[in-house]
């Protein structure tokens, strides 16, 4: 295996006199497991420098999480918001299903639009937007309307093309081994 | 595009009575962003259940970043070891680094053996391995060693093959699109 300097250190080649500052959309994808994990982390990571974060989850909403536990002690910085009707959603009717993301996605652009959050953390949209529940036209202009400086990071399997193409940070969790696969149970702190 | 349930809700289809539940070996690798963040929402998410963390720092011992700010802030439930010299690494003899690597490992055996942490992060271990700073071999008798319910999280590109075959969880975060690459600079809260 050779090494380059740019293999160890990325961070530091980067051409700072046309770097510019602004709020990015992230978006973690794939089928691995780790991009809810990642924007948990992004949220760990801002809360040090004091900023505030707002994390408005579409699906998983019935489940008592660690990082719901986390947040509800951090109270005064992070705004969570359980949209979804946990795993129930498509179990109901398409218009049904519609009318909840709908109702989700007005929350979503009232928090985009608050300059007060740094990061605003949209957890499982992807999974939203696959399965049509909301445009990816209509959430690309919310996108676009936003606080300059807030961070958006949406999560979730299958995000769209226009989604990807309008990102700035697109990460894909590709799965190489899952503990599920050779029977372990999903655990409390490492799995939810 | 097609759906069936299982695309939805992956962690619901558990064989639980199969299920056994402890300590799991997690490795972070590939060349994307999200390794070390998704190691922090790891840690986030154990911090919510009021378990006990520990993470290692093998290579990014120079930078304040939002983690560190933040684990001090946790220090009750957060111990934070800067072990690596930043990016300096690798610029000095190879035995230098070796003998920093060496020093930084045996604070890892301390801590896995440690029954009272439920979390310990080892992050860049991956770099340290693929530069054999580390000989794999030794590196997995350690973890074998540890206190069974201990969960251990590797992350740093290039995991080595043997790692690979020994974790229980492993994802490739894979480069998609990079904020550097549009001439975006590493901004705090986000980057680090």
């Amino acid at each position: 295996m050779t090494w380059t300097p740019e293999d160890r250190a990325p961070r530091r080649y980067v051409d700072t006199a046309k770097a510019v500052r602004r709020g990015l959309l992230v978006v973690y994808t794939g089928d691995g497991k780790g991009k809810t994990t990642a924007a948990l982390g992004l949220l760990f990571r801002a809360l040090g420098y004091g900023h505030r974060v707002a994390v408005v989850q579409f699906i998983k909403g019935q489940w008592q999480t660690g990082e719901a536990k986390m947040a509800k002690a951090l109270a005064d910085r992070v705004d969570w918001f359980t949209l979804g009707d946990g795993f129930t959603w498509l179990t109901q009717s398409y218009e049904q299903d519609v009318a909840s993301a709908r109702r989700a996605w007005a929350k979503c652009l009232e928090l985009l639009a608050d300059p007060t959050y740094q990061l605003v953390i949209l957890d499982e949209l992807n999974y939203v937007l696959a399965y049509n529940f909301l445009g990816v036209g209509e959430v690309l202009e919310g996108f676009s309307r936003r606080s300059p400086t807030t961070h958006v990071v949406t999560t979730g399997r299958d995000a769209p093309p226009a989604l990807i193409a309008a990102a700035d940070l697109v990460t894909e969790m590709r799965k190489v081994k899952h503990p599920y696969d050779a029977g372990l149970k999903a655990q409390p702190g490492l799995d939810y």
